[in-house]
């Protein structure tokens, strides 16, 4: 830690202040520069949190406390140089073939699931998305079809092959989840929910964590951290829209997140654009930016009849405009050095 | 709802829209304006969300489509014209009496919480707050005493008499932490954890359920509504800071929240201004904000000695802050026609 | 516009509405819904904007007012279905040739400007920036070189043959700045100083319009108007990110504006991806994006010493940077279908 | 300023550090930490700014740079210890008496604004607000009388001894506002037109500094520090809301920056809560944290007629609410200790 003092304070006040840090178990450093005098409190940081107090505790000596260290470690690129990968019924996430995870927002029948299934197959997705427990902002909405949409997410597998992702809202449910998907979808909402992500982790599955509406790279980092130091090290992170001023989509989605999340962490990236545009019609721009930019896979809202869709209607592709999609893909795969 | 559709468009597909809308189960009512012809969609939206995919599937026909209803109903002044109450062992939040809330940010020893309790009801508070479950942004920060601490409140609640809140993390702990406290709290990174409101409005305590990082006045409105539509009518609103671009504090305390939430809802408003502020020297300033424009009651974290905090020592009180606070906050509670 | 009534209000207390359109110039077209009445206000809302002051002269009567029809006319899509093209010395921005704007956040010496115009010729840009008028966060810093920096930029302009784009930062030297550059630049900070708008749109030059820190899409097609309405059809919109709270990058840049500004309006637009990410580590994949999701053109700082630019040194790229960029570019162009 | 360096680098990339921080005229003070190694530059930041570059030019070896000194001076609390006061025809600014400034958004006649400027008179206020040139976000609204409304805030202020505010558009204007207002405005969209802040601050009069919709506190300061730069002593410091995700109010009213203005700095701070709330019904709550917390002065937005403004109907009060909030006041006025 970097302890910065106030200018022209008495050398009492600035003694008090190397004594503290050595009684919290660090070693001050002094430097006296031309306008501060700046105090190195020298130790590990992640055991020791405490000195952020000093400027409350010495109000007249200390103007600011600056971290050095990292808080992050098994997530962290340092930690693990080489790229992750995340093995997904043979489909290798994070390797060097693209991978693309598509279906409805929610499931909500055998025909509507296994249309869809059969096409996102047929256009060249190897994974199969579908929500059996929604998180809904309104009591009143649509929750999900519950184990009825696991079983059906299940029986979709079967027949085409897919691998299968679904969201846990749940931690009583974590176990009855994992035994019909492939993934363990974290959603945004749930994105700080650690008891959750420690229940999804202890299931052995792959976690996909979509980041929080609001979450800075260093809590996205340390809440992937939670599921990599529960023993399991199968983390994908999705970013799906961030929440800003802008109104005209439904979130801001962030696409600098995939040098970034690549620069921090060696687990993969996905994109989720269905999300962050809520809107049909913005999702194929996001999806070639997404593919150039050096993501790893994305997760697709597709739906045979959107305007009957009983949730999410606006942003869910058609059949046919998902197999346009992925044709239209191609040339950027191939452009950035993917198959 | 309210359609707006696209200028110029042809007969045909000017048709297609109230055709579909009659499909989706309400009656169009057409009206031409001067640039713009638009179309109301009568029926009941709480139970058709449908028509948003409109955009999507009538893409030549439809510009936008703008709900008229409010989403919310038990919550809503509209549904409870007069102020609601919660009782808290005899003291009333939300009537005549202001409530200061205050305690420790983590209880961490039974000296730390009972010296805690003991003087914040000498300075004037009728309930202690708590942590024994520790929600933390990284893995290896304390996590709370768990079990440990929920008798340690229990203890200092029979010794002062003073009611007694703390968070909830774990759905599978409901039951357990309604048994030690008298308020269970839903903290900002579970604000739309769904499942553990439904959990904790089942114990049938009342809950105080804070505003989400970049949570819109709706969506916290709707996340009340989870706990009122589970039979539970104890509700209290906290306000604790928004996340926005400004990075000199930990966050943005939004006090216009407390008009907002008497206009729109009848349960009381709670405001946390430690969470808030981030730093000692501004709770006691937000603190009278507070009181003057007609907060319900205050919870503040309070420590003997914030210097040696296991968590967020920065924003705590220490005994002898929280007493002069109290001694200042006297002439607001008046001034705001409060006792 | 759309006038939504509360429920339950008094007969006398409904009358009273439309009464008051008619007073402001609207025809009201009453509809009854299932939870709400509708007051439809028909007429021009370009030139009435006074209805929005309904819910304060009428708090017992109106709950909101909505706005229907769009506010700006010249800049959007409907008044110009095709593509706008802005030429450039002969290079067309907006047109099938996809189009690189280089050079030093600052001017500094002729050696610098030099060096980097001829190196950023050779690799394939097709227009110079450098700024001689400097807006710096604080008065202590580097304000630009002024006339002496446009004298620089003429130079180099003569040698190349390369197109010029520069800031104006006043009004008093709209004319000064027109004569030595062919895009005058107006800054983030700077979108919404009306007045400088006008003064660029008047010089007759092609105006490029940074997105400012936390505009909305509307309020930038609205800053666009006030070019298109003084008479000057050349203009070019560049996103060059936002404020959010995210602190790892400098700002947000937001590449969904590609397709929204393509789809909202006819003007080209731009990506600035060093004022985006703040880092030149991330500005390469930046440009990726922006290439596949269909920008027409980027700008971008080069620097032949970033480490001792005199401002923004963080952010530039180094020549060799930028070449090797332009290579690694053009697999993407092809596949976006541009030249 | 402290430079982070990576972990485990080699000795060469370690050395090259420090002797580039030497060539750029800082001298190196290397501290060898558990984690990582720190390296303090000694030497004014104020007049070195382009360390920022290091981890651009040294990736190998630099993880980041972190300032310690303060960017401003003049505007500083250090610089000036006790509170400046403002002198308004007679009315300090800063003082023990608490000022009240209000009027309409938009001057439209003489007989709107001299019957406001009697009215707000009679109920305490002191200065007269009034826009004779309003930046309108579109060229189709009304933008001000310009000269002719000058003269009439003139002629107001000399038939009631109020003094005037006014806002100040354009530099061209800088004289002739001066010649006819007490106080110039600079307004949220043009916080950092800084050839404007220079040309207000040239005029000798007092200048009000609007805090941007997306400004931080460092940034506002040094926006500040442009006026006191520039030999003008008379800054304001208004905060007027912020730039949020909330869209329930036209903007979020950032109380905090009393307290964080008060300690930053020695100027008054101003709260102008028509523009936060944007609604009237919220104006009159927000005035009273504004006192409780300490504000130097109000500007409230009050029309005889809000329904038929030319501008901002929405968020001005009427004469009676604008009466009955300074009765209202009266007793946060003498709780928090000002007359």
């Amino acid at each position: 830690m970097i302890i910065v003092l106030k200018p022209n304070i008495s050398k009492q006040d600035e003694m008090s202040v190397p004594k503290e840090i050595r009684k919290l178990g660090y070693r001050p450093h002094i430097m006296r520069g031309v306008a501060r005098t700046v105090i190195g409190a020298i130790g590990d940081e992640l055991t020791h949190q405490t000195l952020e107090a000093l400027p409350t505790n010495f109000p007249r000596a200390v103007e600011s406390v600056m971290p050095v260290q990292k808080r992050y470690k098994l997530v962290s690129r340092e930690a693990h140089p080489s790229n992750s990968t995340v093995d997904v019924r043979g489909n290798l996430i994070g390797g060097k073939k693209f991978q693309v995870m598509a279906g409805p927002c929610s499931v909500e029948s055998e025909k509507q699931l296994l249309t869809t299934a059969h096409a996102v197959k047929k256009a060249g997705a190897t994974i199969l998305r579908g929500g059996a427990f929604k998180p809904r902002t309104s009591p009143y909405e649509f929750q999900g079809l519950g184990l009825k949409g696991l079983k059906l997410l299940d029986k979709a597998r079967r027949e085409t092959g897919l691998g299968v992702i679904t969201e846990l809202l749940s931690e009583e449910h974590a176990e009855m989840v994992a035994e019909f998907t492939d993934i363990i979808q974290i959603g945004a909402r749930n994105s700080q929910n650690f008891q959750l992500l420690i229940a999804a982790a202890k299931t052995g599955k792959p976690v996909l964590l979509k980041r929080g509406l609001s979450m800075r790279v260093e809590e996205w980092l340390l809440a992937g951290e939670y599921v990599l130091s529960n023993n399991n090290p199968n983390l994908l992170f999705c970013e799906r829209g961030i929440r800003t001023f802008e109104t005209y989509t439904r979130n801001t989605l962030d696409l600098s997140m995939i040098p970034i999340i690549k620069k921090e962490s060696h687990s993969p990236i996905v994109i989720d654009p269905s999300q962050g545009a809520g809107r049909a019609d913005l999702v194929m721009t996001m999806c070639k930016g997404a593919v150039a930019m050096g993501a790893d896979a994305l997760l697709i809202e597709v739906h045979p009849n959107p305007a009957e869709a009983w949730s999410d209607g606006a942003q869910q592709l058609t059949l046919d405009m998902f197999r346009r999609l992925m044709e239209e893909l191609k040339a950027f795969i191939v452009a950035a050095g993917r198959e």
